[in-house]
């Protein structure tokens, strides 16, 4: 087992890293940037290093730095967290090259994996459903015409060149092909001067569900079924929830064995998430797959018998065997992501000086945090100040909790995202469990 | 169900209805006196009323006051928490009388169970085990001998007047119990002037082993496993755990039968617990229940599914059925109580304002409190202020957990019971498990 690791992150994943290091009789070394001098994540860290100013490219994301700090520190693994070098096959290789054990895929495996074209492939091969298209640009309307028919209506018509909806066209009926293939052609050429098109099937109603994984050394895999992570503002996630209320027994076999399959097929090391789209019929397609912890891993923890991920990619790091077994949830567990940003001021960041600060607490609740009374949430960072999880026997008895704990749940000094949480816990179409990832276009806030 | 409850307590238990009470969609009513105007128990509730001023006679204790204020605010049913009213039987009938459903055992029950001579024999009736010995004093020398040898050596003669481990021998072979006869009668007779004795076995190295039962008003009991609560300081328990280190399969299907029995046989309803005392030959005996819920549940709620004994305490008063299965741990919990008191000086009370307050988190941490910066803790009432709860998979785990934890915990302003759980945590009698009731005789804090 590794006797020190650095943990190249900061704010409240790297406390999380740090808390499961402790109880592993692990010493921990944080990483801080000068901003970063007051965070939890550095108070509870064995040994700190600071490894520059911001922004996060003369620190978190200097590789020079951080390895330093490893050298100096006599580190034998880093962790990187989430985001920063997180999915970075150099840093991985650089670690490599050190001497150093890197708790995260391999430089081959992220960047097979990072490249969306080649990851797609790479399933596809693997014989995991992936959303089926034209291959690359269509070269005229007849092959566009083939396309549509060989992968059925509904399709997406979307310009090679295209961005912010442009040069895009839902097309349901085969008589409208041609109308939107031309329109969405000129369209194209006009905002982009290219009129380049492709194809790909329309997912209905798309739900983002993603399977949590885990593979070992051996190249043995094992799935810890879904999170539910389709409530998103412009593709970030606000809160994610498993069991998925879509989610039946038959689907989450075949999800989970699609993912234990696409996990096997690249003998696949460490935690990892593989990211579907689900449409309305229940058809999945694999839409990514991260290469590292995600955010909201603590609810899959929660839902199967207190499971502690973190623990587990250290494990499979220094070389221990997993145990093969997939993993079932047995109860229902919500993360809600409080940020510090105004709701009521679309989302806007809000820094500034945390003056008081009171935790929810009590049966079924867990708060992730790296903030506390008298901290100061510095403006160069992602504005994600604490995860509040719990956990109950249903889910209507876990959204009565969250409500619960959100109400306790006292951030004075700065605006947070809790009042946006709070009223999306009384949403008709969130609890009836209704939802798709285009919930958030439509959802208003309530005034204050 | 019920539609609004009052909470005849103060504190974390208050709190900690409060919060059931909300989940499930109940009004609550909190009820506090003038010393607790500040607690969080009294700001989290729907509403609240002041019922006097300290001592708890004057208000906790004081049954028209708390009548009143149900009446006033039209509560229908009363949860008494633990201690202060929970186990008064005239306040049971009282609260009957006036149609208010009181969260607890009946007016027959407590009278029934709460005296520990008629328990006894009720228990001993029901065929639960129970510390055999004489019945009452022991006419003679001749009786004593032959009860010695109906019961077995070991023996504790005791006299009637005793107190204090005056006129109190243990007796292991039959050869000496003559000489202690004559000698406990003697001091007995200077001490107290009487020399009356009785019998009772000894219990060589006994753990405080106890088990969480529920009944339902159909008369039927299920028991929810045990808590091993021997970590005792003149009576009062100071850390819990469940499963008990000394438990085997075996044993505890024999103490959950005789749980349940026991439940059965008074057609318990609510949540009760069957304390016991169980030898290190493993044999167990009625000490004594407990009709109400106690302030260590939280760790069986930990270790089965996130089972909530609150809820289920307002259900089975409620006259909803239980589901009349057994529930055994899957994972390891472990309590510790933190108490403004100073375990450097002999656990003297440290009542003051909490200047600052951060709690513990993360992954399989729950903290029960109602303090919080800024909070004075008043010098009338138990010192207990918070309850730290970690569960893991295994009790190693659970062990490195709570260490963590209260490392992470941050209380300024008064002292507390932080170090000594930090110190216990570290102990390699209670880190082997092999710790029984006499652990606290021994154990000295390294200082600070």
């Amino acid at each position: 087992m590794f006797k020190k690791i650095l943990i190249a992150n900061r704010g409240e994943i790297a406390l999380r890293i740090i808390r499961t290091c402790r109880e592993m009789g692990i010493s921990s070394v944080a990483v801080y940037s000068t901003a970063d001098a007051e965070s939890l994540h550095v108070r509870f860290a064995d040994e700190a290093v600071c490894i520059g100013p911001p922004p996060s490219t003369d620190s978190y994301l200097k590789i020079s730095n951080i390895i330093a700090a490893a050298e100096i520190t006599n580190a034998d693994a880093i962790h990187p967290g989430y985001g920063f070098l997180s999915e970075n096959a150099r840093f991985s290789k650089i670690c490599e090259e050190h001497g150093i054990k890197f708790i995260g895929a391999s430089e081959e495996m992220i960047n097979l994996m990072g490249d969306k074209a080649s990851a797609k492939a790479t399933m596809k091969k693997a014989g995991v459903p992936t959303v089926p298209g034209s291959d690359g640009i269509l070269p005229s309307f007849s092959a566009a015409k083939k396309t549509a028919e060989e992968i059925g209506y509904p399709v997406m018509l979307k310009a090679t060149a295209g961005g912010g909806g442009k040069g895009m066209r839902a097309v349901w009926k085969p008589e409208d092909l041609e109308d939107a293939w031309d329109s969405a052609r000129q369209e194209s050429k006009a905002a982009f001067g290219n009129d380049g098109m492709y194809m790909e099937k329309l997912i209905e109603e798309p739900r983002h569900i993603e399977i949590q994984i885990v593979g070992d050394s051996k190249g043995r895999a094992c799935h810890l079924s879904e999170r539910d992570c389709s409530i998103q503002r412009r593709h970030q996630k606000l809160t994610e929830e498993t069991p998925s209320p879509f989610m039946t027994d038959e689907l989450r076999e075949k999800m989970g064995d699609a993912a234990v399959l696409a996990s096997e097929y690249i003998k696949y090391e460490g935690a990892g998430t593989i990211e579907f789209l689900v449409d309305k019929h229940r058809n999945f397609y694999f839409m990514e797959m991260n290469t590292r912890i995600q955010v909201e891993h603590p609810i899959t923890e929660q839902v199967i018998a207190n499971f502690d991920l973190i623990r587990e990619q250290i494990k499979v790091a220094a070389g221990v065997p997993i145990i093969g077994i997939n993993y079932y949830p047995t109860q229902h567990s919500i993360e809600c992501r409080i940020n510090a940003e105004d709701p009521f001021n679309k989302f806007r960041p809000s820094p500034g000086t945390i003056t008081i600060f009171h935790a929810p607490g009590g049966h079924g609740v867990r708060l992730d945090t790296h903030v506390y009374a008298g901290y100061t949430i510095p403006p160069n960072y992602d504005s994600m100040i604490a995860k509040l999880i719990v956990t109950a026997q249903t889910r209507e008895e876990a959204i009565s909790k969250m409500k619960r704990a959100l109400d306790e749940f006292v951030i004075e000094g700065i605006k947070t995202t809790i009042p946006f949480h709070r009223q999306l816990m009384d949403d008709p179409d969130y609890v009836s469990g209704n939802y798709t990832t285009a919930f958030m276009d439509s959802f208003k806030m309530q005034t204050e």
